[in-house]
């Protein structure tokens, strides 16, 4: 059978795959609301959510997404050569192949969100936290980066948005 | 007269510029060690100074100094054509080229110095705070993106050392 | 007078100050055209140049082309300052401040352009080859790589267009 | 057994994998000579491979081959998940984390060697061209762009050795 990209099953595999790994829109709505709460008093949490689909809209997030649990799930399941296994597996310090994915998520939105992603991967706050633990079964290596990305290519897009918004009251 | 690159002159042009902008390699290494002190007992100031003067070393990152200076300069002296002239001037948050030039210094050691560069572009300490407060005269748009990211690549360089020397003295 | 951004301002500028410098939206169009043309029997110079027109829309792009062009202009007027005027000046193949530019305009795309990007700052076809003429009295430093960057970003653009026409036939 | 990162491990497994998929440091040499011989009359094809040796011992380079074959490995095996599988098995086009990979090891040797890359992904030639070879057994849909990117770095590193002993001659 000849191979057709069909695009709506790229988005729907990343979006379930998410939830398969725990992580729901709303948690990645969190973070954003988190990082752009200060700056504007009227933020709503619908305004969030709605960034953050379009953010997951993006093939090249749904890319970095696929591949990312991908290597999430086969270092769980111990199936990846040696040493990528180990170096994955234990989200090793100097191994830094999550954070690139995560970046070329953060580019599309522009280089404004590379701040906020830096500041959550480090704070850890919500879901990332959650997902950074390393007690249970599961190993998230990638997807903790990658939602942190999500979560600073949604506060990018809100901060465009706002601006426009802002310039069109002042017409 | 014909052209002919002095990488001896790019070099030292860096150091002063950096120098004449209030930024000692001393204020930068602190940065690094604000950044690293958690995770090695054992860490120096000396170490973190060494590693930010092996970070300056670097052509790319000296271009990077030379090009974000040249440009806070020239917004202090309002000599940038319209609106550029008033983004740089205003560290309009919606700019992103200093991001993108900071960007390209971390990069030289790799992606796992993203965190840290977001992590202190966000919390601004030390000389990075100094460099923000809009008060003054001096407009550091640029450089204060520049000096976080040399700071990031310098730990970024650390956690590579401390990691040869750890299996120097496992063997 | 306080300052507030004016989206609009921005976007108009970085079309001007292109037009000042020699480059018009049907110039980039065409190396749209030259670079796609084998992959879309029905590719159209309109769909190039309307998609040369969306690039141009985003401000990451418009951010970029407008600090280039300065660059570029400061240049020619000898108005920087030392070693980096020489640098910029001479086109040196050392200094990547340029490409770095380039690529933050690439990256909004994604990173499917990246190979499109650097076959046209090898090859030089068309208006690229005009810009980097170094016997005129102007320097485009920055800006070859910059209309390069666009053509490209124009291009993965249009790649995502065609597979969406060619999934809504398939249905 | 508590997780401890072998270096010369890694160095050692991303030098094994390489040569198990036909790729070796000769290969990549000859790019790296096709890249470079109009611009040094005496450049030789030792000072490539010595340079091509140079980029293979960085981390960043050993983690994204590691990567890039392990992905490519499992898609030649079926092993992926269903739309992630078929992407990576057809090499498709909108499927751009196999660039962002090989960026991340250009992007080590600085902003210079980003045109290279560009040009050997478009052009193919040698090694890239066995490598692109659809017919075959063998899904190299990551390694061709590691490839051309460990080319384009070493090729950067040589534009910078080539200049340092040019000023030491001027001495």
């Amino acid at each position: 059978m000849k191979y057709t990209l069909n695009s709506k099953e790229v988005a729907e595999a990343s979006r379930e795959w998410l939830m398969k790994r725990g992580v729901r829109t709303e948690d990645i709505a969190e973070l954003t609301y988190f990082l752009q709460k200060d700056y504007y008093d009227n933020l709503t949490m619908e305004e969030c959510l709605s960034s953050v689909e379009q953010v997951l809209s993006k093939r090249e997030v749904q890319n970095a997404i696929l591949t990312g649990i991908q290597l999430d799930i086969l270092s769980e399941q111990g199936k990846l050569m040696s040493p990528l296994q180990e170096m994955i597996e234990n989200d090793e310090g100097l191994y830094g192949c999550d954070e690139i994915l995560a970046l070329s998520i953060v580019n599309v939105y522009g280089s404004i969100g590379l701040t906020n992603f830096g500041y959550i991967d480090k704070l850890k706050p919500g879901i990332v936290k959650e997902l950074n633990d390393k007690n249970g079964e599961r190993k998230h290596t990638f997807l903790d980066d990658i939602v942190g990305a999500i979560a600073a290519s949604a506060s990018s897009r809100i901060a465009h948005r706002k601006q426009e918004e802002k310039e069109k009251g002042m017409r």
